[in-house]
């Protein structure tokens, strides 16, 4: 499986991210892409102020763009995110589609970035957006992969619930910020792939260092042995990744960190769930 | 407060790990360590096949030796951990003990490890050794610990039960391979701080090349930021760390991954409590 993760730099100029990511979802396909990646926020600048006036209704231009571009050139493509205006709430949302261009899956952001971080990054999303309630794992023709957006990664109960229903892979649109970027990017993407067994993608914004958020980049993959496979350097870049699924079912066989927990100790359900 | 780990060698003659372990105690303390941490099986060779023959039954000689070493010194002792033998089962048991030379935590390490690795390890604890089952955090003048050993610490929901229980800082005896220390230690450890927003510290037996299992070293704390406040090499040695609890307080208030829990949505638990 091939995958292709799109670094792209985000301006504030809806159309003009709309038309870069056609470019860039073509480019990758080209390059035999099975799936294509978006980062977090390809649509709008990362920026409370942004999210509202940029949100659209699933179904409308942004998400057209991307499910005409999935069905063109008969790749997946996780949508990174975008704001999502539905009722009276706006999302940071991702939607999936398949090679037919039909939307597969659907994550809104559940944990909402809220942050203060002493002489570094200042950011509440909840300023403007609203948190979705639901953990999201899809079925594609080589595994089931789970979804979640930035923030979400931290959080361990999220990616060990997608193991358990059988994600193999997590696919992360993201954008950490020049703070928690060189801090803990790469240990994140690398620890949970060794804890949860999975591939383990991160995708995030080009940096631009005039932006009003300066996105940290190095959007990367880890094997489920915590190895990286690839990653990219801080400006607009597309980075190829080969997955070699068997590794996960080796590096579960080996190293039994999902078949050992102590379920009868302990216990972590999604509430509502049987 | 400063915490000293101790990162012993350990040999086949129970008598002269003790006293090993005897000095290294008296030495960390003369350097005004508040907490000594003793490496996994400190007083026998990582081997199923040493574990029953050294097992002895709480309160017997190497329980002694500890119990009298914390009280001579005035300083809190986690005593790595020793096979541990109680009616018919062998346990892989740490215990700890306060200024006066009481126990006041036991930990059975409750997560066996058995692996194989290809073309690495392969060991299979539970071969001579019964699990435990219980969550171990206890408290201190400083604040609440957690405890637990080695492939425990491999299990997110643990650390994270303990963290939800008060710990600030989680004490991992450990006794990781030539495979799995490269690949995995140093990134467990920080990422682990990093999630449930504690100190960890892991304190592993000195590297003897041509033991019966070549442990990795690399003794180690991490801050609750995700970097390392120390770590030693592979040899013998006490590496001695100042703790600042404050930082506990000061990062969960800066990125609140522990209070921003969607715990609407999942739900971790230790079965049994309420």
């Amino acid at each position: 499986m091939r995958i292709a993760l799109v670094q792209m730099p985000v301006t504030a100029d809806k159309k003009e991210n709309l038309l870069c990511a056609e470019a860039c979802i073509e480019s990758a396909a080209k390059a035999k892409a099975d799936i294509v990646v978006l980062p977090e926020m390809f649509n709008c600048p990362y920026s409370s102020d942004y999210f509202p006036s940029f949100a659209e209704i699933r179904g409308e231009e942004s998400w057209q763009c991307m499910s005409k571009a999935a069905k063109r050139h008969g790749i997946y493509l996780v949508g990174g995110s975008m704001p999502e205006r539905d009722r009276g709430s706006v999302y940071n949302t991702s939607f999936v589609f398949d090679r037919n261009g039909e939307e597969i899956a659907c994550h809104r952001k559940m944990h909402l970035f809220d942050v203060e971080i002493e002489n570094g990054q200042r950011f509440y999303e909840s300023e403007t957006l609203s948190p979705g309630d639901s953990v999201t794992v899809f079925d594609t023709e080589f595994c089931k992969m789970g979804l979640c957006i930035c923030f979400d990664f931290r959080f361990p109960e999220l990616s060990r619930l997608m193991a358990l229903k059988g994600a193999k892979m997590v696919l992360v649109p993201a954008a950490f910020n020049m703070t928690t970027g060189p801090a803990h990017w790469e240990t994140l993407f690398r620890q949970r792939a060794v804890d949860d067994q999975v591939y383990t993608v991160g995708v995030a914004p080009a940096r631009d260092e005039q932006g009003c958020y300066v996105s940290y980049g190095n959007s990367i993959i880890c094997s489920p042995w915590g190895k990286m496979v690839c990653r990219a350097g801080a400006g607009p870049e597309i980075v190829h990744g080969v997955i070699d699924l068997d590794e996960v079912e080796r590096i579960r066989k080996q190293l039994p960190l999902l078949s050992a927990r102590r379920d009868d100790i302990y216990c972590l359900k999604q509430k509502g769930s049987v």
